[in-house]
């Protein structure tokens, strides 16, 4: 079977190549990779999958790599992901979330292959809930509540749309918060690992900075994400929407506390208001039960083991 | 007060125009129109009205725009707005009409002014909706069908988050089918216009060509549509969003026979599937409960007048 990962060079794209290489090593891996991509990610795998340059932006790159491949599967990553950057870079996040999409969806069409697409939209679709509305059901409203979660609505219905017009068998998945080791240093967590190994090495002084700890996300670890996102191509239903999360549900500080538990010497934060985000959506608890009673998923990897993870992968970036 | 109307060329556009020539003469007209756009909409008020070069495509323009202007409200009515040539041009639709209005969007935030703006979306967001989800809600659950519809979820969540964001005064609005003189050839009602007044002026032979005349629609006269968008910005509410539409509810067949009880000699038709969209939706039936609750506003013109008006216009486009 040809698999074809966009977004292979990120945190979720890497853990899921890793996955498919240990579970079904008999699987061809092919990679979207852009030009000047950083490939540190994949580097202890590279020699064991197939990278090809082209950049969702230019649809012949698309039809270039698809006539090349004809994958049987393809999970659709790449994205600009960072929701507070968003707010800085609003058209390019939606340029390459959305038209990126689109580029890939028609070049699927154009290149008449048949394949399983994944396409991952966001728990950010969601925006902010009220108490009597949690846990979070893909019913819910949408209520974008940044750039990049307008982007993922744009996405989610793309997939939709291509479903319904073509028959293109599009799977689209909401997923909750998810991290663990190359979660990229602009998100929250990663960026207090990263400010706790810096402070533990002497590098960096109390207090490390921190943005809205009051909000409450859903965490798993983005291990269990990415057997997650293979079990929905191999057991859900085209054209459907799936939310998938973890079953931790903790305010963003008390994820920090965790953090610190791990940590080498004595860690003190302090909240930076450049780091608030212009709107912030604070109660993500969702309703996995559709994609649980079609897959049978069960998050098991406990936080405790994400986060440390997570701070080890820290501490060797710095020794490096 | 000064008004800003992108798509001031257009058919909604112009008739709101005329609409606030007529009413309101002591305001000042400002329109957005690109290199090339055709006026013949506007020719007969092109001396009372300001218009500027620019394009939502590129956000130094419409910043340029906005800090000459400064408009107290603005009407964002430029679209690429037919659905069945989204299907062929999908990435053009998402550009114009989701990257174009965050570009507008930018631009205010950018020029410091605080308008009333009026957040142009659409009914196709609502897509195929069964017999128990008519009429439709402004709750109903997205589900484009169309390239077109997907630009317009983005749009109107942009509309939303700009609004969440940072409380720039968007007021959406989801208007189903308006019609009317100067009404584009290549929607199905004009095009039917276009023909009679071929056959009758002996330039073309029956029978004359269309597409799906099994879907419902309820339509309203482009006149009181923008009656209604005037209202819209003088009582609703800022960030909400409201479905607006007409009373006249029938096929698309049936609107093609009130259209032919006009023609002055015998017309007669037949389905052309080059015609038929890869997917369409069938059932459009607004419940408008909410806007009139807040305006008062109720659609006057009938349908007869409307199509006659428009076959009317059709007849003096040949003779020109």
């Amino acid at each position: 079977m040809k698999i074809l990962i966009t977004g292979i060079t990120g945190m979720v794209g890497s853990h899921l190549a890793d996955f498919i290489l240990s579970n079904h090593p008999d699987h061809e891996i092919h990679g979207l990779i852009r030009w000047r991509s950083p490939i540190d990610n994949i580097r202890a795998i590279i020699h064991k999958i197939h990278l090809h340059e082209g950049d969702l932006h230019d649809l012949n790159s698309i039809i270039l790599l698809l006539d090349e491949v004809k994958p049987d599967r393809i999970f659709h990553l790449a994205a600009q992901s960072y929701v507070t950057f968003s707010f800085r870079v609003p058209v390019d996040t939606l340029n390459t979330n959305i038209i990126g999409t689109a580029n890939l969806l028609d070049a699927i069409r154009i290149a008449g292959i048949d394949p399983l697409v994944h396409i991952c939209s966001s728990s950010e679709v969601y925006g902010q809930v009220t108490e009597d509305e949690v846990p979070i059901k893909e019913s819910n409203p949408f209520r974008p509540a940044s750039p990049y979660a307008v982007s993922k609505v744009g996405e989610d219905m793309l997939g939709f749309q291509y479903f319904i017009s073509y028959g293109i068998k599009t799977f689209r998945t909401r997923m909750f918060t998810h991290t663990g080791a190359r979660r990229g240093d602009v998100f929250a967590e990663s960026a207090f690992a990263k400010q706790i190994a810096e402070i533990e090495a002497g590098i960096k002084q109390n207090p490390m900075r921190v943005g809205n700890l009051e909000s409450i996300r859903t965490f798993a670890d983005v291990r269990d994400a990415v057997k997650a996102y293979w079990l929905l191509l191999e057991k859900c239903t085209p054209g459907e929407v799936y939310n998938i999360g973890g079953n931790r549900t903790m305010k963003i500080g008390e994820m920090l506390d965790v953090l610190k538990g791990f940590a080498k010497c004595r860690i003190e934060h302090k909240v930076d208001t450049a780091l608030l985000r212009p709107s912030d959506v604070t109660l993500q608890i969702p309703d996995i039960s559709k994609f649980q009673k079609e897959t049978g998923w069960e998050p098991v990897i406990p936080l405790e083991k994400t986060l440390e993870d997570l701070l080890d992968y820290q501490r060797k970036k710095i020794n490096k």
